[in-house]
């Protein structure tokens, strides 16, 4: 499974990479490659200053060695070393009439000090983070992310849709950091009497997924003209994605604490940001997203 | 202790609020009083757009309650209460030559069950992150710092210069925030030999050397003309100061945790940010900063 999941998603880098080269006909991925200390390393793939795509990272990953002693603690065990592979994306468009897009699907094996395997799941997701609010595009990308979990049972899309809502909330904003998505995370032998195999069939599902959600809502959005103002809110809003990037994203948290390239951990960081003292929507439109934020709804009937 | 520390708190506000009124010569604080809903509440004055200072805060606060589970975990105590004031203050500069500054001076008292005193403390410090470096500003500095500290002995300034250097450390970056200055924290009566009294002329002395510290240095520099470039690497580096705050910073996590007003601990965030995949500093006087900060030094003799 380490080996099929790897190329998956190398390969699925390669696809994602190339539909969003596309899209912003001018700006290309510059790979580097990295090497962990502890074990395993990586492939950073940015593009930065592109007609489209003002800053964007989709990063492969395959790590292992010793459980940082916090994860340990956390699963209760000693001496447990582990494995992980994974993508994760983060685009960051110029135009703020274009959402923000986050997407990370990771594989997850823990083994005893015997180096015996105890534990293997798939972890993931997609969600969105727009910064004026198109209806038609939102359900677009839900009803997108509704079609694939259907394919594998009814009950998930529901299921994950909430923990998506869940998990991105900014709680010291007391706002959602976006229109949500996808997240799962710990899908094992056996849960919701899927095997292993069908889980990982499940998560080439959604990754595979991607490239349909996101790029159609670029290619439409991408040449509205905008203002200053409206740039401006944007910055503002980019705020609000750092403030949750460093203060309760798990999956920062984690690539911090396993000795992870900072580069391209941190390449999920907007490239123009502000923050001013107590900042206020400027018109309806402005308003009408942190309506939206601070109380999540259902785009899918 | 308690309404003694609160009235220095507030006449140091004013004087801090004041000074830096002055040397700006356009902008002036802001003040908003709000309530924290487990009790207390705080003043604070916001600066912005000056001539001088692009953003600054000198905020007030007084909070008292229930402790955070995490602090009553930390300190090993059950149903225990707390007080607390201080004032805290970040001051970011338009100008790329003038550094940012930070300091906090503050007084705690945490209770049992019963609503006994179990345990009182003093604690702050002063801190200064230039973008370039100019050792006479940073010499002026811990000059200044150390001549505060000297009035309550000479072991004070070496211990909590070093304290302050471990303390305000980008651990993920392996660079310090900045030049340091001091910090330190917990002391309460008997330490070091001296009275609850004693910690709190010390405090005193600290918190009023503060204006002669950094005033000088933004009379300055802050006409020194300055490039696009050395704006930007400015707004590269606050990225770094962004990181600092809401990553590793005790202060603002506590602020957070306790439910204090968002808008007045985040009010430390700088006004504009960048975060650009794998910069380089552009020059000599860029890379300065960054050797220093990599390997921390003695400024005063």
């Amino acid at each position: 499974m380490k080996a099929r999941m790897e190329n998956y998603v190398r390969d699925l880098q390669n696809k994602i990479c190339n539909a969003l080269e596309q899209v912003d006909g001018k700006a290309k991925f510059i790979e580097d490659t990295w090497e962990r200390p502890g074990g395993g390393g990586g492939w950073s793939r940015v593009i930065e200053n592109g007609n489209v795509i003002e800053k964007g990272g989709v990063n492969v990953s395959v790590v292992h060695g010793e459980m940082p002693q916090l994860m340990q603690k956390k699963f209760g065990v000693e001496g447990a070393s582990f494995y992980a592979t994974g993508i994760s994306l983060v685009i960051h468009p110029k135009n703020p009439h274009c959402p923000t897009s986050h997407a990370n699907w990771r594989y997850f094996e823990m083994y005893n000090q015997d180096g015996e395997k105890m534990d293997a799941w798939f972890g993931g997701g997609l969600d969105m983070t727009p910064y004026y609010v198109n209806e038609q595009d939102c359900k677009h990308w839900h009803l997108t992310c509704k079609a694939a979990c259907d394919q594998h049972g009814e009950q998930l899309y529901p299921e994950y849709k909430k923990w998506c809502d869940e998990y991105f909330h900014n709680h010291h904003r007391g706002e959602a950091r976006g229109i949500g998505g996808l997240f799962y995370d710990y899908l094992r032998e056996g849960d919701k009497e899927k095997t292993h195999e069908e889980w990982f069939a499940f998560q080439q599902e959604i990754g595979n997924s991607f490239i349909n959600a996101y790029i159609p809502i670029l290619e439409k959005n991408k040449e509205i003209p905008f203002t200053e103002k409206e740039k401006y809110w944007q910055e503002i809003r980019r705020g609000r994605y750092v403030e949750f990037n460093l203060i309760h994203d798990r999956g920062t948290l984690f690539g911090l604490k396993t000795n992870g390239r900072i580069e391209s951990i941190l390449m999920s960081l907007p490239p123009t940001v502000r923050w001013d003292y107590m900042f206020e929507p400027a018109g309806d439109k402005e308003q009408a997203l942190i309506d939206l934020l601070t109380s999540p709804k259902e785009w899918v009937d």
